[in-house]
């Protein structure tokens, strides 16, 4: 359409939160001259449409696909394996593909596996915007402003790619990170999977009482921001989980020992422990709150 | 001073967060003619007095607790005990003490020991207004507007002292709630000490760690919401959770066996339960934040 914007062809499967935001966000800064979604019910996809997401529901992958500048797979981890396989005999010799999987080493393995010798075309990424709500209602082009987005590059892309996805990002008003599939997925089993873990486990617990209405209805502000993220999507959430699972698995193990050992300062009412790892605790996370500032 | 207020004179013990929030809400109500206040360090309660919280700073406890209609102890769980024996001897015919406490069960024993047969005069209550600043600075009138005091009254008051506390919280705002000191307890170990623990415990544990400040760098969004509960006064959790300690390891026991079986999903790949365990937590959650609307 417009021959002047950096991206003619966008194509995004999945037009939810995160391929909704993406497409929203190259429009609002003209970056693009059309965007073109496929994804799994042709509801959500027409949805997408009136809200402005996309210019058109794709049709024909294979044609869409090869005459593509970029293309974002932001559907749910576990289906990028089958759209991989559908896309990669599709593209065109200038085709970038990008994914905005929250797990980076099972999508690189996927994306070996189905791109073949034209890996060097496929840049991973994660965009890091999570939000417990979901769907191309929950879209704005906003989202990834001051957000960071992490690029996970493999030795086979080259310089034009990477700069290709950067530049996609940037347009979007995201801070952009690189870092290995590997220390990724280290990094974020930490941080993001096991902290969601930990409060599906709470709420789930509660949750199965007999006097859980009582427990709900006496609590505050603290167990509203500690829950926030129990109501993030299960299926988002099962597949991150398998996808990282090693990664996961060790970092609840080590939750756990802190948690044995915290127990054990209780049972033995050691209050000079207790408020040591209080303290701790508190200063980093305040040291934390303010290196960040607003973000 | 003013004596068409209805309380004539309150007496606070602390005027931090709690007490000071209490004083500003009943003056702004014009419910109070003067508020004296007592507390650990004169540069509190001069701070305090330079707010406009506290119009006086008091000197002699016997005398003020003596003519005071109301008093309210806002100091930390584990002073309680202290500051009920010095004010026990000087109570008047018509002063009525409550408190702020987190837990109940360990301030009524306390009560019992200290106020002896005057303990008809004591109304244990808990404001449900947790934040993670403390100090007379952070204290303000709207504090408690629309959030639940929880009183826990006991067999020996008798309707005037209960309706005494009852119209002070009103005054400032709040939803007022009775429970069992024991059924409190129990309560709040579920939905709000545990969740305090396993924030800390998730910060404490990352904070220790060398790539403390990689992790940190990439922590988003929904780490910030879990965690935000971990900057809280690690001296009034330690009292917390000794305070309320047997209810709190059987809550942390529940808990781990809820994590211990997710581990076993986990370990196992059952994506399936996993994200049933999942489902019912976001629906549980989504629920709950309905119900509550604003709040």
């Amino acid at each position: 359409m417009s021959g002047a914007a950096p991206f003619g062809r966008v194509v995004v499967f999945g037009a939810g939160l995160i391929g909704g935001s993406f497409a929203l966000a190259l429009k609002a800064a003209g970056q693009v001259g059309e965007v073109v979604g496929f994804g799994r019910t042709l509801g959500s996809l027409n949805q997408a449409l009136r809200l402005g997401i996309l210019d058109r529901v794709g049709f024909n992958i294979g044609q869409e696909v090869y005459s593509a500048d970029l293309v974002l797979i932001a559907a749910p981890v576990g289906m990028s394996g089958e759209i991989m396989a559908r896309i990669a005999p599709c593209l065109g010799p200038q085709t970038v593909v990008t994914d905005a999987g929250s797990t980076k080493e099972d999508v690189v393995a996927a994306a070996r596996e189905h791109f073949g010798g034209r890996i060097g075309q496929f840049v991973p990424a994660h965009p890091i915007a999570g939000a417990e709500n979901s769907g191309a209602a929950a879209a704005r082009a906003d989202l990834y402003r001051d957000r960071q987005v992490v690029l996970t590059p493999l030795p086979e892309n080259d310089a034009a790619s990477i700069a290709c996805v950067r530049a996609a990002w940037a347009a979007c008003g995201a801070i952009i990170r690189e870092l290995s599939a590997a220390e990724h997925d280290r990094i974020f089993a930490a941080v993001s999977h096991l902290p969601h873990l930990l409060s599906f486990a709470l709420v789930h617990e509660l949750a199965g009482r007999d006097n859980r209405e009582l427990l709900f209805d006496f609590a505050a502000s603290g167990f509203r921001d500690f829950t926030r993220i129990a109501a993030s999507h299960p299926e988002m959430w099962r597949d991150i989980c398998l996808a990282n699972r090693l990664a996961l698995l060790e970092e609840l193990d080590r939750y756990r020992a802190q948690l044995d050992a915290l127990r054990d300062s209780l049972q033995a009412a050691d209050g000079a422990r207790l408020e040591e790892v209080f303290d701790i605790a508190r200063r980093a996370r305040r040291d934390w709150g303010e290196r960040r500032g607003g973000r």
